[in-house]
C-alpha cells in the first residue's frame, strides 16, 4: 500500500485551528478509504520565529523537500509587523515556494451557489463563477536581484534613500507556467487569457511572446487571448465569467487573484495549490494552502471557517496523489454541508442557517463524508 | 485679463470625438464667463506616429512644456499593436508624463447616483461612492533602469531570453506624492490609506516609511493607514466606501484605479488629472485626460460618451486655474443632464432614457450651463 507523506505547517493566527479540522478529514480517509498517510508537523512564520528566531528553520525546509506534499495554514500577525524584513513571517512562506521551486500557483475562484448573496457583486454577475488563476510563483519582482534599500543623493533626493526591486523573467520561467495553464485549460473550458503590461514593461513583452510561443507550438488547440493587467482588473469586476483560465506573473497574480477571490464572496472557502516539477516518484513538488490569511482578529476563538483549508487538502488529493474520486467526494461533502445550512460566522447571511464553530464545521464535513 | 493657454491632444480612437465636445464647453466659458483661452492642437499616440514616425514629436513636447495645461483624449489602437515598443502610442503619453514631471495622478472614483445600477456591484455597496486615488506617475517600474530584453543562457533557459524591469523609488519621489495625497485629503474626508507590498518588496518598505514620515512630520492631523496592495484590491471589491484618499505607486495605481473605476459602473464618466510642480506662474504643470481608453471598436461612430473628457476639463479649471466655481458649474451641468435622462449608449440601462450621440451630449451639457 502506498503511504503518502504529508508535512503540516499550521503557521500563525487561525492556521492551527483550521488545520486541526484538516487532520480530522485526513483521519477519515485513513479509516474509511484505506489510504495511508504519514503526517508530520512543524512550524512556519511567526510561530517558527518565536521558537527558532527565523520564519522557517533549515530542518523544516529539508522536511518540506522530502515529503510528498506540504499543507500550510497561514502566516503573519501584528505581533510580527515590526520585525526586520529578513525574518518576517512571510519570508518563511516565500522560502518554501522558492526552494521547492513551486512555480505554478493554482487559485480557483469559484462562487458557491449557496453563498452567492455574500458577494458585493450582483448575483447575476457572479452566480456560477468558476475561473482558475494560474500565478507564476517563484520569480518576478518577488525574487529578482538587485533589491534593497540604500542611501541615495541624486538631485531632489539629497540625504535620502532609494528602494529597488527587480522584475525579471526568463523564457524558461514563462514557458513552464504557461504550459501548466494550457494543460489545466484543456481539462476545463479550453481557454487561457494571459495578463501583463506589455504596453509599458519589456518583461511583459517577453511574457506575451513566450506564452504565445508555447501556444502556437504546443497547445494550438487551446484558445489564447492577451490582456493588459489593468484591463484585466476591470474585466474581473465587470464580467468575471468571461474568463476560464488566467495566467499571469507573480505580482499581478497576487493582486488579481485576491480581487477574484473577493468577487466570489466566499473568501473563507477558497483553496490554492502551488506546484513544482515532478519528483522521482512522479508526483509534483507541492504545497497547499487556503487563500485567506491568518486573520489574527478572530484567532483562537473557534470562529474561523476551515473549509478553504479542507478544500486545499482536496486539491492535494487530486494534484499530488491523482485521487480525483476522493477529491470529488470531499468537495461534495463540503457542498452538502453548505446546502444543509451549516455556517461558520463568516457565512451567516440574512437567510440564517445553523451557526457552528470551526470544530463543528469540521465534524459536519466528516459526517457528510 | 488672464489668458489661459491650453494644448489639446485628441490622440486616437474616440479621442478626437470626445475632445470636440470639450471645445464646445471651452467656447461656452469664453463667451459667457469672460474667460480667455488660447487653444492649440497637436497629435499624440498613433496619430502622431502616422504623421511623424513617433508617438510624440519634439515640437509637441516643447509646446506641452510651455502651456498652462494639456488636455489629452486617448492613445492606442489595434493598428499600432505590432509597432516596436519604442514607438508604441503609449510611449507618447509616458513621455509627456515623465518630461513634464507629472508625479501626482488624481483619479476620482465616484458613483453617480443616476448610474449606480450600471455597476456590477450591488447598489448598496457603491451608491454614493466617492474615493480619490492618488497614483505616483513618473517613477517606479514604468521608468526604472535597467530594463529591456536580452539573450540569456542561465541553466534552465539555454538559448532563451530574459526580460527585466526595475522598480525604483527614492525618498523624494515618495514624499512629494504623499504630500499631494495629504493635501487633497484635508479638503475631503481627511483620511489617507497608503498601499504597497512592504511584506515582499523593499521598495514597498521604503514607500511605507516615507509616507509615514511625511505624515508624522507634516500632516499629523490627517488619519493615515497602510494596507498591502493585494488586500487593497480585495477591500476595494468588498467595501470600497471605507476609503477616502488612496495613495500608491505607479503600477499598483494603474491596476487599483482601473478596478476602482469599474466599481462605479461609470467608466465613461471618470476624469483624471496629472499634476507636477508649480511653474513660475504658480500653476502646476498639468495634463488632464479621461480614465477610459481609445475604444477603437466604437471610434468614429458618434457613440462615445464625452463626459469623462468634459469632467477632465472641470478638473483643469479647478486645479490649474483655481476656478472652483466654474468647475462646480460644469459638474452641476453634467449632473443635470444625467438627471434629465440624457444618455449616450454606454449609459442606457433598463430604465431607458433619451438616447443621444456624442455631439448631442455635448450640446445638452452646454445648454445646461
Ligand atoms: C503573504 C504574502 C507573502 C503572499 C504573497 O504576496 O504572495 C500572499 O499575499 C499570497 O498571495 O499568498
Ligand atoms: C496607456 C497606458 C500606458 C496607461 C498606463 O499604464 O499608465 C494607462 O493604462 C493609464 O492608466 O493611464
Amino acid at each position: 500500500m502506498t503511504t503518502y507523506s504529508l508535512l503540516i505547517l499550521p503557521g500563525d493566527g487561525i492556521g492551527p485551528e483550521v488545520m486541526a479540522e484538516v487532520r480530522k478529514v485526513i483521519g477519515w480517509f485513513q479509516n474509511n478509504r484505506g489510504l495511508s498517510f504519514e503526517v508530520s508537523e512543524d512550524l512556519v512564520g511567526g510561530a517558527a520565529y518565536d521558537k527558532y528566531g527565523k520564519p522557517l528553520a533549515d530542518e523544516t525546509m529539508a522536511k518540506a523537500q522530502a515529503v510528498d506534499a506540504v499543507l500550510l495554514g497561514a502566516v503573519g500577525g501584528p505581533k510580527y509587523d515590526n520585525l526586520d524584513f529578513s525574518v518576517k513571517p512571510e519570508r518563511g512562506l516565500l522560502r518554501l515556494r522558492k526552494e521547492m521551486d513551486l512555480f505554478a500557483n493554482l487559485r480557483p475562484a469559484q462562487c458557491f451557489d449557496a453563498l452567492a448573496d455574500f458577494s458585493s457583486l450582483k448575483r447575476e454577475v457572479v452566480a456560477g463563477l468558476d475561473i482558475l488563476i494560474v500565478r507564476e510563483l517563484t520569480s518576478g519582482v518577488y525574487f529578482g536581484e538587485p533589491r534593497g534599500i540604500s542611501e541615495d543623493n541624486t538631485p531632489g533626493n539629497e540625504g535620502g534613500r532609494v528602494g529597488v526591486n527587480t522584475q525579471r523573467y526568463t523564457s524558461g520561467e514563462i514557458r513552464r507556467v504557461a504550459r501548466s495553464a494550457f494543460e489545466l485549460a484543456r481539462k476545463r473550458g479550453n481557454r487561457v487569457c494571459s495578463m501583463e503590461k506589455a504596453n509599458v514593461m519589456e518583461s511583459g513583452i517577453l511574457w506575451r511572446e513566450e506564452v504565445q510561443w508555447v501556444h502556437d507550438n504546443e497547445y494550438p488547440d487551446v484558445e489564447l487571448s492577451h490582456m493588459y493587467a489593468d484591463n484585466g482588473a476591470m474585466q474581473l469586476v465587470r464580467n468575471p465569467r468571461q474568463f476560464d483560465v488566467i495566467v499571469t506573473d507573480n505580482l499581478f497574480g497576487d493582486i488579481l487573484s485576491d480581487a477574484a477571490a473577493m468577487l466570489t464572496g466566499s473568501l473563507g472557502m477558497l483553496p490554492s495549490a502551488s506546484l513544482g516539477a515532478p519528483m522521482e516518484n512522479g508526483r509534483p513538488k507541492a504545497l497547499y494552502e487556503p487563500v485567506h490569511g491568518s486573520a489574527p482578529d478572530i484567532a483562537g476563538q473557534g470562529k474561523a471557517n476551515p473549509i478553504a483549508c479542507i478544500l486545499s487538502f482536496a486539491m492535494c488529493l487530486r494534484y499530488s496523489f491523482g485521487l480525483g474520486a476522493e477529491a470529488d467526494l470531499l468537495e461534495k461533502a463540503v457542498e452538502k454541508v453548505l446546502a444543509d445550512g451549516v455556517r461558520t460566522g463568516d457565512l451567516m447571511g440574512a437567510e440564517g442557517g445553523k451557526p457552528v464553530s470551526t470544530a463543528e464545521m469540521g465534524d459536519h464535513i466528516v459526517a457528510a463524508l
